[in-house]
Order: C-alpha cells, then sequence, then structure tokens
C-alpha cells in the first residue's frame, strides 16, 4: 500500500525543538497562524510557564499536545543516579498529564563505556518500576529506537526489532513504540518490524526528517524532508498500512536552520511536508 | 568462551591507512622493526612501485600481506558506472594477486539518494559478475558490512545479518565477511551472527579500532584500542569461538593520530593491542 497524499496540514506536527530559537508562546502563536494542527512538546518548553499553563496556552490556539518528549535515560553507573532517572521519569509522566498529553517519547539512556547488556536490563528495570505510576496517570509510554550511532551515549534500543522486542517482554498497552524515519531508514527488516508494531497495537508515533549526505555532525545536522536520502513516503506507507493515522510529527535538530529565520524555516517545513513526505 | 590471551604480536596486523603519512617502503620497515606480523595494503599504497614490488618488499621484511583494501563500490546510477565498477574490481583482484595475498575486501558501496533495495541489487549483481575471476586468481571477497550511518554513501550492507544473507546469495567458498567492531559492535544480534558466518566458514577477517564517544567526525575519529565503548575482547571472544585464528587488524582512521608522530602512535597501537584488545 502507497502512502495516503498529504494534501493539507491536518496531520502534522512539529516538534518544539525544531525551532529552538522559538519561546513557547511564539512556537504556539507561530504554529496555529500557519495552519500546523500538533505540537510535541519538549520539556525545557515547559520549565517557564509549568505544564499546566503551557497546556491552556495550546489548546486555546487550538493546537494538539502530541506528546511530550522525553523521558528515559534510564541507565547510570550507580543505584543513586537510577534512582535519579526514575524520580524524573514520574515527574515526566505528572508533566505530560498537566499539560493534557497522554503519551511520553522515551529515549531510553546509554552510558558511555557501560555494557549495552547492562543498559538494556537497566531500560528494562526502570520502565518496568514507573508503568504502575505511567498507568495510573494515563499516560502511554513510547519507546524511541535511536540510531546506531547514539548507542553508547543515548539510547542502548537502536533498532524497530528491539524496540518491539522490548515491548513484548511488558506485553502492556501502556507501552509502545515512536518510529522516526531519521534513526531507522537504512535497517533492511524496517518493513517486517513496523508491521510486526502494528500488529501488536504499539505503534505510537511516527517522527520524519531527513538523512544528510554528508552528515557533518552527530547530532545537529538532520535535513529537512527532501533535502536528503530517506524515502519518507515509503515508510510512511508501512506506518498507515498498520493501521496508524496519527500525526506526522517533524523533529529537526539542525544548527544550520536554527541559525536562520524560522518564520522562513516554518514555511519551509509545510511545503517540504506537502511535497516531500 | 573468553578470547584467547594476547601475548605477543604474532597476530598483530596494520592496515596501510592506519599510518596514513608514512609512504609504503616506511610502513614495512616500521611495522617489521616494531615486530608486526601482518600488514593490510589499501591501494593507495601499490600506486607508486605497483604491486608486485611491493609484494617483493613486503615478503623480504618478514611481513605477511593480510589482505589488499578495497574493492566494491558496485552501486551507480547509469550503465557505464556499474560496468567501471566491475572493471576496476577485477583490477583489484588481480593487483592482489601480483601482491602475493588471497583475500581483497570489499567496501560494497552506496549512491546517495538511490534507494537501498536498488544498491544492494546493484552490489549482488556486481559480486556475481566478478565471481568466476576471483576464483579463477584464487582470490577470495570478504564482505564488509559498515555502519549504518555510512548507508548511504558507502555501503547499503550495514549488519552481520544483511552480510550472511548476502553470502547466502551465493553459497561459494571464495565469499565470506571481513568483521570490523568499529561498524558492529551496537548490534544485538552480533554474537548469533558471528556464529552463523563461522559456521559457515565465511569469517574472512576481523579488524580492530574503537567507538570514542563523542564521535567528532562520522569518518575520522575512530579510536584506538581501549579509548573507546567497544568491548573487543568480547567480540574477539566470539569471532575466536568459530575457529578463526587469523590476524587481528588495526584499522583506524583518525585525523587527530595523523597529526601526531607516527613512531609513538606505532608504540601506542603495540600497547593497546596487547592490554586493550
Amino acid at each position: 500500500m502507497t502512502a495516503s497524499e498529504l494534501n493539507d496540514l491536518s496531520r502534522l506536527c512539529i516538534h518544539t525543538i525544531t525551532t529552538k530559537p522559538w519561546a513557547i508562546e511564539v512556537a504556539i502563536e507561530k504554529y496555529a497562524a500557519a495552519g500546523v494542527k500538533g505540537i510535541t512538546i519538549w520539556r525545557q518548553w515547559l520549565e517557564e510557564k509549568g505544564p499546566v499553563e503551557v497546556g491552556k496556552m495550546v489548546r486555546e490556539s487550538g493546537l494538539e499536545v502530541v506528546s511530550l518528549c522525553r523521558g528515559g535515560f534510564f541507565p547510570a553507573t550507580d543505584k543513586a543516579g537510577r534512582q535519579a532517572a526514575i524520580d524524573d521519569n514520574r515527574l515526566v509522566i505528572d508533566e505530560a498529564a498537566a499539560l493534557g498529553t497522554d503519551l511520553v517519547v522515551l529515549v531510553c539512556g546509554a552510558v558511555p563505556g557501560q555494557t549495552l547488556a547492562e543498559s538494556r536490563k537497566q531500560i528494562q528495570d526502570g520502565i518496568g518500576t514507573i508503568l504502575d505510576h505511567a498507568r495510573a496517570a494515563g499516560i502511554r509510554l513510547a519507546i524511541e529506537p535511536l540510531h546506531p550511532m547514539y548507542a553508547d551515549e543515548r539510547s542502548a534500543i537502536n533498532t524497530m526489532k528491539q524496540a518491539n522486542d522490548f515491548c513484548d517482554l511488558f506485553q502492556d498497552p501502556m507501552i509502545g513504540v515512536a518510529v522516526d524515519v531519521y534513526h531507522l531508514w537504512w535497517d533492511p527488516d524496517l518493513k517486517q518490524e513496523i508491521q510486526r508494531c502494528g500488529k501488536a497495537d504499539r505503534l505510537f508515533a511516527f517522527h520524519i526528517c531527513d538523512w544528510l549526505t554528508p552528515t557533518k555532525d552527530l547530532l545537529n545536522d538532520r535535513g529537512l524532508m527532501g533535502d536528503g536520502c530517506i524515502d519518507i513516503r515509503e515508510i510512511r506507507g508501512w506506518v498507515e498500512n498498520t493501521g496508524f493515522n496519527g500525526f506526522n510529527e517533524v523533529e529537526i535538530f539542525s544548527d544550520s536552520w536554527w541559525q536562520k529565520d524560522q518564520d522562513q524555516f516554518l514555511e519551509s517545513i509545510k511545503k517540504a511536508y506537502l511535497n516531500d513526505s
């Protein structure tokens, strides 16, 4: 099945990190004025006004909060560090509830030099520990597998297969996956693992941007849709084929774009969304 | 099974690219004087003297040529480009024979923006086309899966599972795999795919270096063994457990090390080889 045609912005969501120079009130106003319908809020954008106030502002603008980014980072070299991570994840869940979304994205974490096996065990323990709290708050948790180049310091979960295997450990409707094309596009098993994810009703979120060649920085050199090599439309087709009809979330970390005029960037995002996603 | 103890340099091989500032005659002299036993030669180091002369120099020094790097890069956007790649791979095979090694490492290639499925098909076609020539020359071909961050421009073969699946397509004793810890360390399926590789008698080469955190450059910021996060000893144990008792090949691309005194670098390599590999 091919992807649906994107004829309007009704399923376009933007992450606040994408337009990093904009404060939360600016992002909300600009996105809403541009006809964007969804917003995923990164925690830094809650710091000044708090989640209740931000949630109110978003609703008044007509936008929908798609998710809160991000919980996770469970691994640590000592018990105190792991407990601090658990406490912080409980806080993220409370913030999400106060904000008025039912989804938290988890970047699961890793500790440089700690074995991936140990980090994966600590991630499992961490998610297991916060699960009751998430369920009580009505907050779903989306494990986001990260590109293998982040395995040593950002996430020890690096493929869709791993994310699916992880979800299988819990078999819980509150735990699912955030599919991000940037991290996963290269994987020859991607199609089948997206199908597996959908069959288990755990495909919670879909993030888009593009892979640039050459990539000049491992973290902040992501591209606008259409500027790189990812066949976003093909992957979106696989995602929609599972029954997913949620937002297409634009999440771009880019030193280059952040230095430019953000109003023009927002226009470029709208255009790339309609033409190259 | 744990890895063997590395008490001497009898299985140490160095790639000429590792000490990039050294011309071929310098590299041969320095490696031999340092007690290194193997050398893998990159094609650039054949340009001046040619493979016959270089092979003679290596043998006179007491070193062994472990492999010639590198063939591959089969995908191209047009037929002429793909034919040029095939011609060049036939030449690499001839050079390897003239040099006096029986192994060519293949970095299989990719074309920015071309679909990975198409590139993989072109790689399969390319290898199939040169196979008779390789067999006639007695040259084995080692497919080296590259880290997923190179999928768009260097290789569309990015995991051990893919490399094994590729070899299964041919079922030919001349086609195997080069296992490089830098590209593969993050993969949760690595142990089982190394076992699969060994069972099929196709584990042809083992390359070592380390993954640095942070990694400042996608290509030329690899680390000396022990300076990064890779559990080289564990992976070496898996490799040896298949029956592999060939060389441990040090292949480091590093702008940082290349700017330093190469004699001191060679001493650091020996020390890291014995203590951190």
